[in-house]
């Protein structure tokens, strides 16, 4: 296909309460290393799996939750591109000079109607560790801890999300997976920007720019059963799991990091294709949605929100 | 990111000498599902977590082989857009009308230089099984045999492989992922249209339109072992595997169908984005690339194909 | 080892309501094969994986519930040195003349102090399907629905645990190979006559003679993931799980027979020993002891029996 | 059962070329731990899943090879028993006092017909990484490398299996779970002393006292594919697989210590129990016996050993 604009998500900004802690816990726990501090004392993660700078962002601060999100576009001019089309649907974006992270060139940001900032960037340095291109093993760095492939999504919860739907179909191109439609309206949106059936998704709730979870790929169902003795064995709070979306179909784990920032692990789901149906959810079937083995909702997954 | 033009493999068509024993073969052993039997005698078969009329196609024939392989592209202006592009690139494309197969619509047919004749279609009808879109369960047909999950690529044999990465780069918008290079020059190329490590892949070799194997996705490294218990059960023979490609990581086993055409089901290989450097071989690691565990190439890994 | 007197559980027979359903829910769902169906009604399932005429028994009756349990001894002598012991220890054995159950040499029969009839056996028949014992394949009938291996274990409910431990040990030469202690006394204790971490449990329970649950083995956690898989595909009402027990360390799922009859599939667990120290578990730890992800019980856990 | 005797392997020591690089090897690949070295730098390697002081010795020397294997049995009486027994078949057996090895109590030692010295001990201390007794964690120590579970079996080569078969059987209570009959006689072997399908096994060689390999256990196929990925990713020579035993059914992969000593990861495998009919091959499927998805021997397997 021809593939433009959005590529990924490229990298998220969290802020923790307790960095060192912080740090531990997506390097050792969830397997991720360290690539650098910021001299303001942002601290960049990746996994050994990507190649760009960094994918993850953690800042000190006195309350948990979102920063931004920031997507990777394919060149350049896209940001321009991009940049126009935000204007011209009536959200206005900011610029961020390349620099103002380690290894990313410049980026625009803006905010969209559910009241989470959303950024794009073009350009990432490499850092190590990274995969080798020239006659490459499998991994160079021998996994561990939860054995994270990549950052690999995030699920937001905000108001307005029939605009953020608009505006990601509209504006960013992306495509609906998935949906639930409650009978007072649209609850959820799963966004694609590529063939993974979710590179971002939204709850509809009250209050704008709230965070429910960041999400790491895993191979398979086996490192999900792994991530969860790891969780029990270090006595991270795990929220539910392990146990399998009907949404998306991934098998995964949902536990919090030591500020309260929700973390997913998970593996799998189909893949998506932009010629397939939107797959659509009522309330009828919405907890087998959710937690396809348990199928109901647990309270704390519609409420606990950083 | 946008997506349009060529989106994945739809389906291919090979040539087997018992159809019976075939029908056999890729649903009670592979695990998928026979659509219809159309009146010239061929065969459609199908996954059933695929929702298009068709992937696999059979037609009985006196030697075993490759008749074509067919691209599905977003929407049917791209048919004439890709005409366009192959006939200005120097390649003469034919017409297919819709229903020449059952449930799909026109197709332009080319020969590209390696020999393969390539289609491109747009539309094609739903069958069954198919994963429901409203309230799906995680499938409605319960896997059976080695739990195909869709038809994935081709690896195909023939020369001029050079030409084909230029006319699957310039005029299907398709990435190289991976490619050999020897030293007397490219020996092979992995090619991708979308975010897979390949849809398609070449190998040179002195004979035209040679087929070495068409790959069946399964979900986990436990499912390989599983078809690999499979075939020794039923007698079925194995060319190598379970093994893992260095080239893709994709985790594999390699058999052959009763007519002789080669068959893979694996699992994995990394996540593409065009964004990501093309991963390149050298005849010293070849063996690694190839069979990441047994380090060198089996002799009929080269030699033999349909 | 000298290995002697009892080698494992050999068969169970449950009470259910509804016979065809049952029928279908341990043939389909679970895996098990139907043998034959005795002329007073009662139907007898194995799996492929065992050489013994039968592992499961069902009874058709008005409450669901546990009729006995029976455990092979490795001769028929056993049975007399058995019924010595059990006598000497001063509880009455019955006898049941053999072709009470088809394929099923003389048993005797005891009622131990929490209120449950076990029995003991020294000779079956074997019945198909069963392995091949010449150059055989790894299975001869392939795997459907849950894949069980095998009749694996029961968890009883009852009261005076601390006579069944005492007397599984003296009597049967059972060892404890976990057990739970709680302010008020013994709550819990895990049996085992051979290297399994457990063949028989019991929980402490006011009303004597209840049934928690019958065990199947799996081959590994993936199994475990396509079991739940299943349930929730056909409505199955699940208890917990996937989840893992901190005791025996089994990766598990719970779930209902359609007559409420809780069954578990599970896999793993470590290797047990008779030169192994007992583990101990308290009230602190009580909740990781059962469900190790969770780290809490859940109220069905404790209250719902048959 | 009434369990008594031969418990299980204890450990075995083997002679390496380089003890820094075996060390390496066996710790940071295979995943155990180094427990200590001894005056005589034997240096005594563990599991962090098993109790006993140590279950793998490595001894410096010029040639590669075994030096011997210890059955750990259930109490001390079992060794003037066995002593008595082996002593009444016609063969001597030597003394090993206690502290010979650090951690183990006295041991008897003697020479099998094939040439291999076997020891009996009944006393191990216990060592760090252990699991813990009260209220244990799945594991106390992160599992690393290929994750080995215990050091598991040994295969031997060696002359006049016939009469190592008659010893085992009827001097230590072996039985032989599987077998391979030749047109020219028995081939090979496999014994167990408990539940597993074997604990040792044997080949017929003309040369006495050799060494085939010795295996550890892992949790399941999928640390299997892990071990093979870590075997290429540190250039360790690969003998076969991943692949399937016919015989036993384990799921398995054989590669070579720094020394050449074959090493074995496997999964898997039925439970054997004393009532189990010996499963027989021929030499029509010996190849399948071996190998189940290649179906044929490789020179390797029957010619190098050390």
């Amino acid at each position: 296909m021809a593939i433009s604009g959005v590529l990924r998500p490229g990298f998220i900004q969290l802020r923790v309460l307790d960095m060192p802690g912080s740090i531990d816990h997506y390097t050792k726990r969830i397997g991720m290393h360290q690539v650098t501090e910021g001299p303001d004392g942002r601290v960049y993660l990746k996994t050994a799996d990507e190649f760009d700078h960094h994918s993850f962002v953690l800042r000190r601060a006195d309350t948990a939750g979102y920063d931004l999100m920031a997507f990777k576009v394919l060149e350049d001019a896209d940001l321009d591109k991009f940049e126009k089309r935000i204007a011209d649907y009536g959200i206005a974006a900011d610029h961020v000079p390349a620099g103002e992270m380690p290894g990313i060139g410049r980026r625009i940001g803006f905010k969209i109607p559910s009241g989470h900032r959303i950024e794009l960037f073009a350009h990432s340095e490499q850092s190590d560790p990274k995969p080798r291109v020239h006659n490459p093993d499998v991994w160079e760095v021998e996994p561990h801890g939860m054995r994270a492939l990549r950052f690999d999504h995030a699920l937001l919860y905000g108001p307005e999300i029939e605009k953020n739907l608009n505006f990601f179909e509209k504006v960013l191109d992306f495509r609906c997976a998935e949906r639930v439609d409650m009978p007072d309206g649209l609850l959820a949106i799963w966004l694609s920007c590529g063939m993974k059936a979710h590179d971002i998704a939204f709850v509809k709730y009250p209050e704008p720019g709230k965070f429910h979870h960041a999400a790491f790929d895993l191979e398979n169902w086996n490192d999900v059963g792994n991530a969860a003795d790891i969780l029990t064995r270090y006595d991270i709070s795990i929220d539910i799991g392990p146990t399998r979306h009907g949404i998306t179909r991934g098998q995964t784990i949902y536990f919090f990091d030591p500020s309260g920032n929700r973390n997913e692990v998970f593996t799998g789901g189909y893949t998506y294709y932009p010629d397939l149906p939107t797959r659509t959810w009522d309330e009828k079937e919405l907890g087998k949605g959710i937690f396809y083995y348990e199928r109901k909702m647990n309270d704390a997954f519609l409420s606990v929100v950083t």
